[in-house]
């Protein structure tokens, strides 16, 4: 008999009432708010409510550089925050909402898989609680006051040429990419080119991720810089006076959404920031709630350690002040062997017979990356559990390879076949990692506040990628200058780079060296909190394929969805 | 002790809970979907549960031709449905979901003013359960789908100049009026002039106003006609393969939302078409719903009767076959005033002390006005009754002559205090209209499908308007001879037109003659299932003021929303 698919999984789950959900992890059900069916918002209130509340182990997900396929961390993650009940301990789980737009372009699969599933997966792909539609509004709002004041006469100098903030949309759309607006007549607008980009890419999306509260989300949103006067000063959202309007288009979307995996395990659901050019992380708030309603609060971070588990270190707790107890390292067999180098692995394409043959002596070879990546762990002083997410493919000598690395590094790990056997499949996992947060975490940012943009930079660089150093252009230079005159230079910095190497060449596998970052552009966003240098050119707003999902998903003669995966 | 303001009266409500509020008008909790506190979704399963419930009486708002200022509708729809409760009578209401954008644009007020308001005003004017932003992601996945067609080789021949489906955003942006999309790399799609209209002005909202069911809403979306090919047959969304994608993000949008006045009383807020180029009324589900849940069910209709009503007959109700019982004609004294043609009214500005100076004569030389719009409402058969909207302003003769029109007339009229008095303000209006309901429904259509498209517009330009006849441009005869060859021809036509007269030139006051309809152009909304004449150039996408409301809309120290009204 074949595997079920994700959907026919998910559509025979006994789901829970949401409500006995949240009562089950002490969120009384004055603290909820009602929306649809299945899924409900946590009030900001029931952090007040939690405060006295002892906190949980704060467990983040991370992983071994992942092929172009992903390496099942959202699966982990779920499987994990699941076998906790199975091991009589009790688990929250907190993950970032999908995208919309990716939806319909290419297969999602964001709510984990198997029998590791964030359910509804229909509501988790499509609007769940209309969050990223709140972010599209105010950011839009944002740039419409900006085209309108240089229409109504431009009082603060805006430079047409300087103006940074674009429009976005949850869509796969290229081509928004690169657009001239303002065509027509007079009335019509100031013409000029600018673009869009995907919502999850707009930094009202990573403000959201790194809020603490309404009060705290108006300021951040006044901070945000949309571009710089002719003199070369920032311009901010307050001085347009669209922060307040953004904050009130975003009230209810500050509160996390509650959801359920196959087994009832509580999910949080909250914010999509960019894993590039963003956070790559969930919310603070959803964490913040999370911690103080169970003994073990998992959440995911995204791309492999270098990228996600970094920027959790190093701004997330950072702006939370939570320090997390231990991390996960989701490593799988096909991923090792790609880092080998001895293979090619292509989205959208079949596993080579050769890679799927039984080889541990490729998995060894490109378990460099691991090593890298559990090293990557420790320097922020927390101890690394490595999960082996198990494919039917794999032969138990691979495995073992992997078993004895993480030994050698002096990490505990587990087999994890979650994906087809639910939490029980990750019981073993479950046990390390509560294992693992029983050593009392000497958790440590990489590097101080006060520390000059540059030497953030050049940390980063060299300790968690193990560049030999980095290489500003011209522009890269100025624009950091400017950010320090602009009293940027005590937020911390979110390096976009490929998430296909530690390094920054997506060709580069295992654990690079002998090679320097080359920031191309610096970037700031003062409003979420971060400066971001960019190496290499980020896409920031997909297409559409000439197979889109679009074409497959519709409504079957009992209105029900069909093609969704 | 001034009057206490929209949003004072708003806040100091008592609510009820909406799931008593839903339970008091025949809906079991079942047919209910909780949103948030103070709105829910009513399941289209409802409507099976209801089917064998009497059918109420259907009462239509309408009004004489409105001043730029509007003469309270939605105050006068909402006092009388609050009205009948104090006459013991059951009632519910239906009214549009307003647009976001214009909230923070320039005062909204769509809930209705003082003691006759939808509640919470906040969740009304804002996302309330997110339709709106369905529309328009459902919306712009099609527009992806176009230009990702163009892209990816446009097999189908689309002709990029004849695509006459734009994007859409629900946010006041002028400079998105006319863009250049797909430039940058050849990667980036294929460049070529196209637009932004606000979300309101979407087919795809047009369509979810007319639609009856899920696979109905389905079958629309898939004939929405996106452009021509270069042999001048029209593409489909069906054909880009689009449709089914788009009904699944609409498929939560079709289920109308329930909220309740101050009074209490309840009030289904379903789909915000434009009330030019689209029917300006809420939906055939919402009505549907309403009908068989009270008495009396009142609904909304757009700008004058010459304009929403003349809809509500000749295309929401040919679709929906619900025959209404009456209308009501709403008058106010500083319109028909200004019908007189010695005052002029602007938007924004106060109004002048001779327009407020007791003047009974010159209300009785703008009561053609009235006139023309009670026959509006009777040439379909049905009984019209004027309510008067008083304001304070008002002098007692003045009244008197609106109540002798009327008479003359034939036709009943009350005068309203609902704004200063909630429901009691309204009883001699519910009276009125209770009355004329008894009366048996001769309604009639104005046209048959049958008739061709210029018979119909000939039609609706003679009898309503009272123009002598139609003039085309050749664009329009070539355009409505593509339509006919189409099969267009069996749909209802939906002039576009300025609602500030019953001609089509907003300077013509009271009710113009001698003067004939001119069509610039004719464009089909095939999905939403009418086709919609051109007559002037009407404005799809609003811009922001040198002030914006956005400007003081803000949270205040507790979090609370200020400056929305």
């Amino acid at each position: 008999m074949a595997f079920p698919s994700d959907l026919d999984i998910a559509r025979s789950a006994a789901l829970k009432p949401i409500e006995d959900v949240a009562n089950g992890m002490g969120l009384s059900s004055r603290s909820l708010q009602a929306y649809g069916d299945d899924v409900c918002k946590v009030r900001l209130e029931a952090l007040d409510d939690l405060a006295d509340r002892p906190r949980g182990k704060y467990v983040v997900v991370s992983a071994i550089t992942p092929t172009p396929l992903g390496e099942g961390k959202t699966t982990t993650t779920v499987g994990l925050g699941q076998a906790f009940a199975h091991i009589g301990r009790k688990a929250s789980i907190a993950i970032r909402q999908p995208s919309m737009g990716p939806t319909f372009g290419i297969k999602g699969g964001a709510a984990g898989g198997g029998y590791s599933q964030v359910v509804p997966m229909e509501l988790l792909n499509l609007h769940l609680t209309g969050d990223s539609h709140a972010v599209t509004a105010a950011h839009n709002l944002l740039s419409a006051t900006i085209d309108n004041h240089l229409f109504q006469g431009n009082d603060l100098d805006l430079d047409p040429h300087q103006i940074t903030w674009r429009r976005v949309l949850d869509v796969n759309d290229r081509a928004l990419r690169n657009v001239i607006v303002g065509l027509g007549s007079r009335a019509d607008g100031v013409p000029r080119q600018t673009g869009f980009d995907i919502t999850a890419a707009s930094e009202v999306m990573a403000v959201l991720g790194l809020t603490t509260s309404l009060p705290d989300l108006r300021a951040r949103l006044g901070r945000i810089v949309v571009g710089y006067t002719r003199g070369g000063d920032p311009v901010t959202a307050e001085q347009l006076q669209a922060a307040g309007s953004m904050a009130v288009i975003m009230r209810e979307a500050i509160k996390p959404n509650l959801m359920q995996t196959l087994e009832n395990t509580p999910v949080l659901v909250h914010a999509g920031p960019f894993g590039n050019i963003a956070t790559g992380n969930s919310s603070v708030i959803a964490d913040s709630i999370g911690l103080r309603c169970s003994e073990f609060h998992v959440t995911e971070a995204g791309f492999g350690a270098d990228m996600g588990a970094e920027r959790f270190f190093n701004i997330k707790c950072r702006t939370s002040g939570e320090a997390p107890d231990a991390a996960v390292v989701v490593a799988t067999v096909r991923a090792l062997k790609a880092h080998s180098g001895n293979y090619k692995i292509v989205a959208g394409k079949e596993l080579s017979p050769e890679l799927l043959a039984e080889n541990p002596d490729d998995v060894a070879l490109g378990a460099e990356n691991l090593r890298k990546q559990i090293d990557n762990i420790r320097m922020h002083g927390i101890p690394a559990v490595v999960a082996i997410n198990a494919f039917p493919t794999d032969h138990p000598s691979e495995h073992q390879v992997i078993q004895k690395i993480a030994a050698e590094m002096g990490a505990k790990s587990a087999v994890c076949t979650n994906f087809a056997d639910g939490g029980r499949g990750a019981t073993e996992l479950a046990e390390a990692v509560a294992e693992a947060c029983e050593e009392p975490s000497k958790f440590q940012l990489l590097y101080p506040d006060a520390a000059t943009l540059r030497e953030k930079i050049e940390t980063v660089a060299t300790r968690v990628y193990g560049a030999d150093g980095v290489d500003y252009t011209s522009a890269a230079e100025r624009q950091l200058d400017t950010y320090e005159r602009a009293g940027f230079s005590n937020l911390p910095v979110c390096i976009a780079k490929t998430h296909l190497s530690i390094s920054s060449d997506a060709a580069l596998k295992g654990a690079p060296t002998g090679w320097r970052l080359p920031v191309r552009e610096v970037r700031a966003s003062a409003g979420a909190g971060f400066v971001y240098p960019l190496c290499g050119a980020m896409r920031t707003m997909p297409g559409l394929g000439s197979k889109p999902a679009a074409a497959r998903i519709d409504l079957d003669e009992n209105s029900e969805i069909v093609g969704l995966s």
